[in-house]
């Protein structure tokens, strides 16, 4: 099957039915940015990332998201809870390896982690080259463009019967055989902290609208992405911007279908 | 009494006259929003939420906020410190039981908290419900009305000796026996997260403005639902409604006065 | 040498150009506002705050924030950690005592910190006057102006080789011998949580493009009270100023120039 713009379509409908209730274990920098952006598309943020409760709430969540972003000892033993709580309750559970590779603890634990069959592992391109062994960035920039990683996230996606989705200029997702790219967004999300990481956020809410990962971490990125598009008009600054893009969430399934550019 | 619009354009007047300290152990989500509402409102925030300074500043703050949107070892150990604290020097700490019902840790540590005279404990229908042992909802979501839980809350009232202040479509305050609605406020609120959450800040803060926690809880809605009809006009996306929110807390009593519709 | 508009337009030119990698150990409640700051301003934010990976970063970052708003165990041994790294590596890092000495621990851990040479001490007049041991306010407000503390900031300047930079309608920064004035900015900047954190992390970035840490305060103070000279106008409420604020600091280093009032 080749993904079209009507799957991406459907695929949202189906996620603004469900409204899915999305666990996050995220940093303390996107936290609320992440929540937002849940709330604004169609789904309920539930940031449950303490060891005591985070294995129990991850079988009751729609999905779950695992982001490497601020770990400290508890957040990453709540992660591991997380993981093995959703795998147990078949929750999806995405995996946002944030500054993996330039980091030697959140390596590891990313390592770990992806081994314990995420659905969807997103990052940008150093942080994929990063996951993989093959060498990371400065921390969160993407100093690799996206198609520079291909080889290197088909590899990793099939190692790990993944999806793997890298964040750039041109979007890339790709589960070791099928490659999709989408071209919408504007250069101004890199300058908003926590667009990305919003990202792996609608992945984990999509990732339970269709059992197809490819097409949930494809749907997530035109989503949020053809918002972005939505939300340069009248080049706003980098404040205003990421209030409208929160607002453009909100954007019309119709709407996203007219104006995602897969190829 | 009964408790009228001019009562609560007093109260607040009397709220900015005081400018309170009002320290928050809150959740990550929601802790940059919360403090700009204390500011835009005319308080003063201060997250002290160590264990090491949380008792200690209690005593020197005008109120406490306890939400336990994001527990974790330390910052529990840091509201118990708190709660102790306040009451020792007598001041008004307000409980936000986020979540409780659904998920065990935090339920067992709000019902050692309320037992710990709380002067007003806010929540959605199904944390209210979660909090008296009545079974909660998922996660944040309030999944009953207010009016749905009015017995609960007044039995809960009577129980802790508190005022119980159900967040929802209509707002229902009470202290066991009286009971005030708050009729104000728009659905949008709910989409934004840490709207809740600030309220239950700006009740602690206005706790600290009068000895009547029933006034004050209501104060604390009205100058919040108030503000949030205003924002709504022109009909702005999320983003936009939030930032607006914020701007409109400035809201003058008069204009508060004015707005809202007790019952 | 007298410090001129000019060179602070040549510093904020330089700080552009080199793009620094900020690594900021700081709160939850301005960790947001933060790194969208630096984003804007020109440079990468990288909140690594945990004691594992905080050494090893501050020898990879331009520059690295020490802000004592939330601290929690983990986040202190972290704090600790960086100030190590980043002095074996020669990274300049910034010291904001956030509450310092209305509140005990983290007045401790300052005094020790300060011990261990940063570049700059940016704080409110409360907070520079608890840091020397003469006593701190409420928690996070300024209940001094920053001339009444011009004697007791040139003191720990001197006594601590580093710059003292102290925050208030008019910025006052000194390294003991040489005092800055900075007379921009507005009240709006007080009723937004995190602008002041948000300073301290861009004075973190400066001190990386200027060896003048005198030069790097001034010049990040020049930029975000210019950049809130401009968003004030029109009168925005604090919500919509916040955002403005960030809209503004892409302003161009010409137009600080023209903008900048120094004494």
């Amino acid at each position: 099957m080749t993904l079209s713009a009507d799957h991406i379509g459907a695929t949202l409908i189906a996620y603004r039915s469900k409204a899915p209730l999305v666990q996050c274990l995220t940093n303390i920098v996107a936290a609320n940015w992440t929540a937002n952006a849940l709330l604004a598309s169609g789904a309920s943020p539930a940031m449950v990332d303490n060891p005591y409760e985070a294995g129990l709430f991850a079988g009751l969540a729609s999905g779950v998201l695992i982001n490497t972003g601020t770990p400290n000892t508890e957040t990453v033993d709540a992660m591991r809870a997380a993981v093995e709580g959703a795998n147990a309750a078949s929750t999806p559970w995405v995996l946002d390896p944030v500054a993996v590779g330039a980091l030697p603890w959140r390596t590891e634990v990313a390592a770990e982690l992806i081994t314990r069959s995420p659905v969807i592992v997103r990052g940008n391109a150093s942080e994929i080259s990063g996951l993989s062994g093959s060498g990371g960035g400065r921390g969160v920039d993407a100093t690799h463009s996206t198609d520079e990683v291909l080889e290197i996230a088909k590899n990793l996606a099939t190692r790990h019967h993944t999806v793997v989705a890298v964040s750039g200029p041109v979007d890339l997702i790709t589960d070791g055989e099928r490659v999709v790219r989408v071209a919408n967004g504007h250069e101004l999300m890199t300058r908003v902290t926590g667009v990305g990481c919003a990202l792996g956020a609608l992945m984990a809410g999509f990732a339970s609208a269709t059992g197809d990962a490819l097409l949930a971490a494809a749907s997530a990125t035109a989503l949020l992405t053809v918002a972005a598009d939505r939300a340069v008009v009248g080049h706003p600054g980098p404040g205003t911007f990421a209030v409208r893009l929160i607002d453009e969430l909100t954007v019309s399934a119709d709407d996203v279908v007219k104006a995602v550019r897969l190829s």
